[in-house]
């Protein structure tokens, strides 16, 4: 007898949170639609690793929707602004760093509810942090709670069904390291994610930028190596 | 002396409504940049008298912003679903037509906060209109209350320097006669703007869909003559 899951939209971006709440959500019994997005962001790689993880994954689907944020500006992963490199831990958890995307949770969880509208869907998944990137303002959880609030008044279904829209950020206060355990106990395959901001032409990841120096510091506090490919390796190979 | 104007995002459709609030803001002495999308809409009617009417009225700047809203489905304005035509008002006002682009307002607003936030600018321009789209969920002033209030947590503007940002909604409240008085007032050459949810070919208004026939009745009830054209005119000519 084929059971009835119950559908999710999953903002899903190819990284490590991303990756982990897809695991998440399936562990709870979600049919997962995956949304990723390609909007100028210096590299493809990241969506490379989304198309892997949600095939991988065994989504329901999985939609790739373009944006074109680079007319609109203002960060160094969507315009030719350097990726800061080497920054202290210390450094990164004050103020918002060049990276941060103007408004990128708003614009990526207002097409991820336009889609759970058109499928009848109540629930939608984000890889949110607030520990690790206690300098972005869209990451912290009060943010979360007012953007459920506005979904609620947002979309035909609210309005005709009364039905409530979950948004779902289980990640929101956990450290990298926490994350990185909950989802090696629910099997993930990290050597798959794709987290760096620069990574190489063949595609390896820096080591070096604020989310790989916060990624390789997460494995190091569970006490195992990061699997993913990393450029240091290769010019240890040497 | 050259006087420092406060800057303004506003969101240009070319239709009769954020034409108005264009004119609205200057009067105010707001100096816009004006955002369109082009999101998978059938027709580029509308784009084409953005840009006309963002060139007319001297704008400090104009973007056009692509977003690949096709990919979600769910409206007949992104999709080949039929445009409905010649529906009494009454009906109009019930329910949520099939016009409707899911969350298309909270899709539009943040793109428009994330280039406000790009350009150090706390006010936000859009023309919703409550009492004419009864129907649409995002054109509610609760709606408009809940999405200002996200966008003062979503923001590094918000954050860092505890400034409030506003989204103005100037028409909410207006019937459509009363936002074609107010416009006529200022000047506006309604003539420009582009409304028609299925323009023909030539670009003339096809006359019977909902769009069009709130705007009539909102001529009609000024007592003075749609000046865009329409294609029953050229039926008339012939």
């Amino acid at each position: 007898m084929k059971t009835c899951k119950r559908k999710a939209v999953l903002l899903l971006s190819g990284g490590l949170d991303s990756t982990t709440i897809l695991a998440l959500a399936q562990k709870r019994g979600f049919e997962i639609y995956a949304i990723s997005f390609r909007y100028g962001q210096r590299h493809r790689r990241e969506l490379q690793a989304a198309r892997r993880i949600a095939a991988a994954a065994k989504v329901a689907r999985h939609i790739i929707v373009g944006i074109d944020l680079g007319s609109i500006g203002g960060s160094a992963l969507t315009t030719g602004i350097a990726v800061p490199k080497d920054r202290p831990l210390k450094e990164m958890s004050r103020g918002i760093p060049i990276t941060y995307v103007p408004a990128r949770n708003t614009i990526f969880l207002s097409l991820a509810l336009a889609w759970a509208e058109v499928l009848g869907c109540a629930d939608i998944f984000i890889g949110v942090n607030a520990l690790d990137y206690s300098g972005y303002p869209d990451c912290r959880p009060r943010y979360i709670k007012a953007y459920e609030r506005l979904a609620n008044l947002a979309t035909r279904a609210a309005v005709q069904n009364g039905r409530k829209l979950t948004i779902h950020a289980p990640l929101i206060r956990m450290t990298k390291a926490q994350i990185i355990r909950t989802g090696l106990q629910l099997g993930v395959d990290y050597s798959q994610t794709c987290t760096c901001y620069d990574p190489a032409s063949a595609g390896e990841a820096c080591g070096r930028c604020d989310a790989c120096l916060l990624r390789l510091k997460g494995f190091a506090a569970n006490g195992i190596e990061d699997p993913a490919p990393y450029v240091a390796q290769r010019a240890l190979r040497r």
